[in-house]
């Protein structure tokens, strides 16, 4: 089973995977984390040009291009013989991001986007998406407050960080038996509980 | 004038772009010298992880992908800047290479690679593809005489370098008003002298 976890920067994706691995493992699943861009040593050194502050000038589209070169690579390197082998895949982001982002965010032409996800991913998709819902500024909040490390993504303009928001909500409105919608404005344990109840649901 | 430079390893692009632009320059024009992958910081970063010896699980896919992001930066920050200063663009390698690489040498559909072609270059097209025509024996025999940098695109198969070689030759005879095919396996010089007095009935 590929699992995705997805929404707006401080939606708290990364402590939910660090709760959510070895809740499952105790339920004695085989799970593999991972996340995007990086995942592999391949997608790391990608994930430092995209992160990097000193590339300001990145281009949407090379941008774009980066993300999907790391997906790419993820898919046949470790995703797929992961899925292969019987075990869980946890995602950290995925293609959605992509849509989200750089379709809904940057405005690019979404059809496009989706010829290049299908060449990226070659075709692959998540068999449950779990979208944690924040607003904008709650998000941007909330990685302040926490003193995330900063990088180049969280320098874009609030309104950016809203359109990708509505951009998952229509996704997920798009895929309802994919997606799953969490309202991540409240207590990480609370959100916990809830992934949990509907995993078990699922698997 | 966009002015592109292609043609399998070992055909000597280095060696004539080194005699092509001072004597571009003699004749009084502005010209711009740029190379793929890589020719902006960003590009740069790109290009060292396609080249490196350490990366050689890479995926095709994940491969064109990171050329095409290289792409669209030069494209963006330097090409489309300098041809709008009205300079001539001189350009190591660029989307033909692609076709002829990925398309042609490692099988890719080729209507989807002109996609994602489209999509990293903007749409823009060279106005003219000097073609370095040499077998890949040769080109390669080229390379480990001069002792050249060895990378891990020289690690293909000689058959892989042979469907490059031939993908040119095609997409040269598919637009012959763009591309000019130039025996390669010839004294630079006799090379050199060959290719100016091509561009000097062409600008």
């Amino acid at each position: 089973m590929f699992i995705t976890i997805e929404g707006p920067d401080g939606g708290g994706k990364t402590t939910q995977m660090n709760l959510l691995v070895p809740a499952l493992e105790k339920l004695g699943f085989d799970v593999v984390r991972t996340r995007e861009p990086g995942g592999t040593p391949i997608g790391d050194q990608i994930r430092s040009v995209i992160m990097d502050m000193k590339n300001k000038s990145m281009h949407p589209r090379a941008e774009i291009l980066l993300f999907c070169a790391s997906r790419a690579q993820l898919v046949e390197e470790l995703i797929r013989p992961s899925l292969a082998a019987g075990k869980i895949v946890l995602c950290d982001r995925y293609a959605d991001s992509t849509m989200a982002y750089q379709g809904y965010g940057h405005g690019l032409d979404r059809d496009l986007l989706k010829t290049l996800l299908n060449f990226a991913t070659g075709g692959l998709k998540p068999d449950l998406t779990i979208l944690l819902d924040i607003s904008a500024e709650a998000g941007l909040r909330r990685r302040i407050t926490n003193h995330d490390e900063w990088n180049r993504m969280d320098d874009y303009a609030l309104q950016f960080h809203e359109r990708v928001r509505n951009g998952y909500l229509k996704m997920a409105a798009e895929e309802p038996e994919r997606f799953v919608i969490i309202n991540a404005d409240r207590p990480k344990e609370e959100i916990h509980e809830e992934i949990v109840s509907i995993l078990r649901g699922k698997i």
